[in-house]
């Protein structure tokens, strides 16, 4: 933490620790914390930049919540146990209101998944925001990307796409402070971290979708070595996606949204006779199609192949 | 890694592991890590944002290697091993040559110490750098700032000031190609592991000199309670520092500069009497002074107290 400024470090993000496994938190040159033996310790970092993970302008409560919810979800892809989480902070400068909403969002959102910030940095320069998120699981029982098998059954978590339409609607210039749950949904996504733990054992293959399901569902094909098929009337359309957007603008923003952090993972055929039931009753889930032998994803629309214009989101396309 | 663009990361950062605690590496959700039983994790994260920590058109070797050895320098401060590394690049477009380089500088340091990349993120933005790194110490064992006590006598190791003075010389538009010792020691100085692991269980206190001696002795002190008391006459100058800059400056480039990596500890009275000379002998440190009762620092020259002006850098002062 060389590069630090303590103060603000000090002012906004330390708190009093919480967890017994944090030896040394915020404050020394490094943080020292006791992992849990026989389980594996699993790291994610994710980079959001102003005005391209998020809005300029947007509230300072929402890009904390994010910075941490896009982290928390890759764990949530491994079945993993969030613990702890690093920051670092790079600000053009220091508002002390904006500040305060970061942390608040960012604490909210650690509290109620038992996460605690142990270190960081804040450095003078563009706003851009790196969270780093420590966190466990049972070696045998991580979900990967790589284990999907032909046979196996595709399922989505949630209603992808709403993220999307609610960024959609802020940008074409609605309020930060709207209440319209579309809205909410983009600027307060949820990590699905009790579906990870659920999924722990018996997805033959997860990862979350943040850059758009098509998209990422190719990156665990590829993983894979498999081919998927979409079935499109399968997909979950939620009916505020269908009433402000109609049926085919809705299916583009299911396949191409990015930012809802659903999970997109497969059961094999077994498993999804055997524990489709239980997992319904506890996670909203739907099954979207198959995945058998070859390459790449297909949709099908009345058992016909069709092509989707678009695809992930890449960065440096 | 939800943001990955992972043809760069492929392309660039993606190698065969080496360390059999990697489960699963580079191109997941998640790094899978197996720290081992009994030690505490460490882990310490540092931004470098292009034109504050880092010159414009700086090599993208020297890039590398800096994002990597300031954290290394964390940990090097807590007397830790460096295991594993996570990096977040953002970048406003994709030069090839510059990545080449910038992941040379960042591997070439890493296999120095045995340390493996294990995830990360590239995203599009303004060039900033992240990189969080984790790795082992015996908690017990394990240095932190905040055990100074009156009577210890305070030591720093290597020529702190040289790197800033090569700072200064590429700011007077010296080339970034220059193989001047002063510039090197700046592009590539090199984090103090040894010594860090030489001073576990020794050390009563220890931080990383990276914001300049002064200000990262006045936090030792803060986090310890204690005051130091710094003998100017006794400050390591090296031959360079004073050939190129004469006594006056150098002292100010050896208690303000930067970006060196050395070690600040402190050792009790009877550790350093008896352990003194078996340090010297593996690592060039040498004693300034020492620690009272109080608070803040004082420099003396000739037996009297004088004022150092400037101080520690602050990234928003």
């Amino acid at each position: 933490m060389a590069l630090g400024e303590f103060d603000l470090i000090d002012r906004f993000f330390r708190r009093p620790s919480r967890r017994s496994d944090v030896l040394l938190g915020v404050g020394d040159d490094a943080a020292l914390l006791e992992p849990p033996a026989g389980r594996a310790l699993v790291a994610a970092t994710d980079t959001l930049v102003e005005g391209r993970h998020f809005l300029h302008g947007a509230p300072g409560r929402s890009v904390g919540h994010q910075a941490l919810a896009v982290n928390l979800s890759d764990l949530a892809a491994m079945g993993a146990d969030p613990a702890w989480a690093l920051l670092s902070l790079s600000l053009p400068e220091v508002r002390e209101d904006w500040l305060e909403d970061f942390a608040l969002g960012f604490h909210v959102l650690a509290d109620t998944h038992g996460v605690e910030l142990v270190g960081g940095d804040t450095v003078r320069g563009p706003l851009v925001v790196t969270v780093e998120v420590l966190g466990f699981v049972e070696p045998a029982l991580a979900l990967r990307r790589s284990g999907a098998q032909p046979g196996d059954v595709l399922f989505v978590s949630g209603s992808p796409g709403e993220a999307a339409a609610g960024l959609e609607m802020l940008r074409r210039g609605g309020s930060m402070d709207s209440d319209d749950p579309l809205v909410l949904r983009y600027l307060y996504a949820q990590p699905r971290l009790e579906l990870g733990r659920a999924l722990r054992g018996r997805a033959s293959a997860a990862m979350d979708v943040s850059d758009g399901l098509l998209g990422d569902l190719g990156k665990l094909c590829a993983a894979s070595g498999v081919c998927a098929r979409i079935d499109l009337a399968e997909l979950p359309v939620s009916d505020r996606l269908l009433a402000a957007h109609g049926r085919e603008a809705s299916e583009r923003l299911v396949l191409l949204g990015g930012d809802d952090y659903e999970l997109l993972f497969t059961l094999s055929a077994a498993e999804a006779d055997r524990g489709q039931a239980e997992l319904r009753r506890d996670f909203p889930i739907t099954r979207i199609g198959e995945i058998e032998a070859g390459r790449g994803v297909l949709c099908e629309r009345d058992g016909l192949v069709v092509q989707v214009a678009g695809g992930g989101y890449d960065h440096f396309a």
